[in-house]
C-alpha cells in the first residue's frame, strides 16, 4: 500500500507510559526516538503535556508533563525529519502551558476527547492551532459512542477547527473490521477538509489487521508502537505496519534492532500483549481496567471466573 | 456474526503437533476433546494419519498416525457431537490404511496438497469419498500459488470431486486482507457446489482479522487452535473467532478453563505466537522453517541479521 498522504505516528513512549506510569528512562526514550527517526517515521509522540498544577509529579514521571527541557535532553543532537507531538487530556493542562509553537520543541497537539467532550476539545484545539500547532482531535472509546451524537460532533469539529484529522480511537479493542469500515465512511462523510486517524489495541489481536481495514477505506493518520507496547494488551506493532507500507521513506531495520536491543528486555520487567483477560474486556466493549487489576492478582490466569464476572446479567 | 453454514474445525493437536513432533499425552488430548465438544465446535482435527511403513513412530508421535486404537482411548467416554477428522499427506498414507468409514471413529478426511499435487490430491480425497468420510483438499502455500494452475486445479476439483470444502491454506502468514478476499472471491467463481474454508497463520497477527475477511467474503468452514497454538506464529485463536460468531450454539467457557488449566503451562515449555523473526518470514512470504531455527540458538533475538538474511539480494 503506498499513498502519499499517510503519516505514520509512533507513540511507543505516550501510550506505553501507560503501563509504567510515564517513567522512562531518558536513555530509553532516547533509543525509541533514534529508531523511529532512523525508520522514517513521520511523527513520534513522546508523552502527554499536562500541568504540574493539576497531576502531581510525585505520582507520574516526567512523560505525563513532556516539559519542553525534558524533551530537548532526550532527543538532543539525533539527526531527525520526525516531527514530535504531546497528547493533551481535556482538564488536565493549562493554556498557559501551551506556550506558542515557535518557542517549543514539540510540532503537533492531540486532544484526546469523549464525544460528550467534544466543546472543550474543540476549545483546546483552537488554542493549540491558534499557538502555532498543528493538531489532531482523538475520540476516544468510539465502539461505545452514541451514533447522533457522534455524528454531531464530527460535524461541529468539521465546522469548528482546523486540526489535520480526527482519529477513531477504538480504546476497549472492541471493533471488528466492519465496524471501523463504518466509522471510516462516517468520518469521511463529515470531515471534507480533515483526514482520518486511527488509533487501535489489540484486545483481539486486530489492532494491525483493522488499521489495515482503516488504510482501504482511506484513513491517512495511523498510530502505532513499537512492539505493540502499550496500555493492557498494547496497540497496532509499528513494525508490522512499516513492512506494509510500500513507501519508500520507511526502513523496519533501525525498529527490529531496538526491539532486540531494548524491548525484549523491557517486556521481561512489564507487561503488554494478547492476554486472555485484556481479550474478554474487549469482547464485552469494556474498559480493561478489571482485567489489568486482575492480573496483579494470584487469580491472575483464572480466565472463566473472570469471563462470568465480567457478563452482563440483572441489567435493567 | 451469524450463518447456519459456518462450520468451525478446531485443529490444535494436528497443527499444535508440528512443534512438538505430535509428542502429546493422553491426557491433554482428552482435556482439548472435552473442551472443544463442550464448546459446541464442529470438527475436532485429532493428527494426521500417516502409514508407519512411511513415516517412523521412532521419529513422531503418536498423533501423526492416529490409529484407531489411539482415538478412541482418547476420547472415550466423553459426551459429544463433535465429528473428528484427520489431515493426511500425499505420500505419506497408504490406501489400505484408510479403513472404510464405517469402521472408523474419524468422520472426516482433509487431504493437504500443493497445488502441483492436485491430481494426487483429488485421487486421495476420492478415494476417501468413496469409503464414506466427508472430504475436504486444503491447498497449501497459497500465497506462492501460479494464478493459472491454481485456477485450473480449483475447476478440476470442482469438477472431479465430491469434497466439502476447499480450504485456502496461508501457511507463511503472508497475505493482506485484500488477497484474502481476492482469493474467496476466486474460489467461490470456481467452486459452484463446493464451501470454501481458511486456515490461516498468525505470523503478522492477521490469522484472526484474515480469517473474519474471509466470512465476510463467504468462506464457511473455519479452522484456528485453542490459545492460538501451532507451528512458528500459531494459528487463528479458537476462543477469539468462538467470541465472534454469534451462533447460540458455541460455548466460550470451556475454551477458557482448558487455557488457564493445560495452555499457560505448556505455553512455558514449548513457544509459538507472535515472535519477529516469524513476521520477518511472513512479510517475505517464506516458510518459517529459518525462524524456526533462529529461535533454536542464542542468536534467537537478534533480528536485525535475520532480516537481512531473509532479503533477497543477487536474484536474476
Amino acid at each position: 500500500m503506498f499513498r502519499e498522504e499517510i503519516k505514520v505516528l509512533d507513540c511507543t513512549i505516550r501510550d506505553g507510559g501507560l503501563i509504567n506510569n510515564h517513567y522512562f528512562e531518558d536513555d530509553f526514550v532516547r533509543e525509541v526516538y533514534k529508531a523511529v527517526a532512523h525508520a522514517g517515521v513521520d511523527y513520534m509522540e513522546i508523552g502527554y503535556r499536562c500541568s504540574d498544577s493539576i497531576m502531581s509529579r510525585d505520582e507520574f514521571g516526567k512523560w505525563k508533563f513532556c516539559s519542553e527541557e525534558d524533551v530537548k535532553r532526550a532527543i538532543d543532537g539525533v539527526e531527525s525529519r520526525t516531527k514530535l507531538s504531546v497528547m493533551v487530556d481535556i482538564g488536565r493542562v493549562e493554556k498557559d502551558d501551551i506556550i506558542p509553537c515557535k518557542d517549543s520543541v514539540i510540532d503537533m497537539i492531540r486532544v484526546a476527547t469523549y464525544v460528550k467532550d467534544v466543546d472543550k476539545a474543540i476549545d483546546l484545539a483552537r488554542e493549540a492551532h491558534n499557538k502555532g500547532y498543528e493538531t489532531t482531535i482523538n475520540i476516544m472509546a468510539i465502539s461505545r459512542a452514541i451514533e447522533n451524537e457522534l455524528d454531531e460532533a464530527l460535524a461541529q469539529i468539521e465546522e469548528e477547527t482546523k486540526v489535520k484529522a480526527v482519529y477513531i480511537v477504538d480504546s476497549f479493542g472492541s471493533l471488528y473490521s466492519e465496524n471501523i469500515q463504518h466509522l471510516v465512511r462516517k468520518y469521511k462523510k463529515h470531515l471534507k477538509t480533515k483526514e482520518v486517524g486511527i488509533h487501535a489495541h489489540n484486545n483481539q489481536q486486530l489492532a494491525y489487521g483493522n488499521t489495515i481495514q482503516a488504510i482501504i477505506d482511506g484513513a491517512n493518520y495511523l498510530d502505532a508502537t513499537i512492539y505493540g507496547i502499550g496500555r493492557a494488551a498494547g496497540n497496532c506493532p509499528l513494525e508490522l505496519l512499516v513492512g506494509f507500507l510500500k513507501n519508500p521513506k520507511f526502513n523496519i531495520r533501525p525498529i527490529l534492532e531496538v526491539i532486540s536491543k531494548d524491548f525484549i528486555p523491557l517486556r521481561k520487567k512489564i507487561e503488554w500483549g494478547y492476554l486472555i483477560p485484556y481479550a474478554i474486556t474487549g469482547m464485552f466493549n469494556e474498559h480493561p481496567r478489571a482485567a489489568m487489576d486482575l492480573r496483579k492478582t494470584d487469580k491472575k490466569d483464572d480466565y472463566l471466573n473472570f469471563y462470568e464476572s465480567m457478563s452482563p446479567i440483572d441489567i435493567d
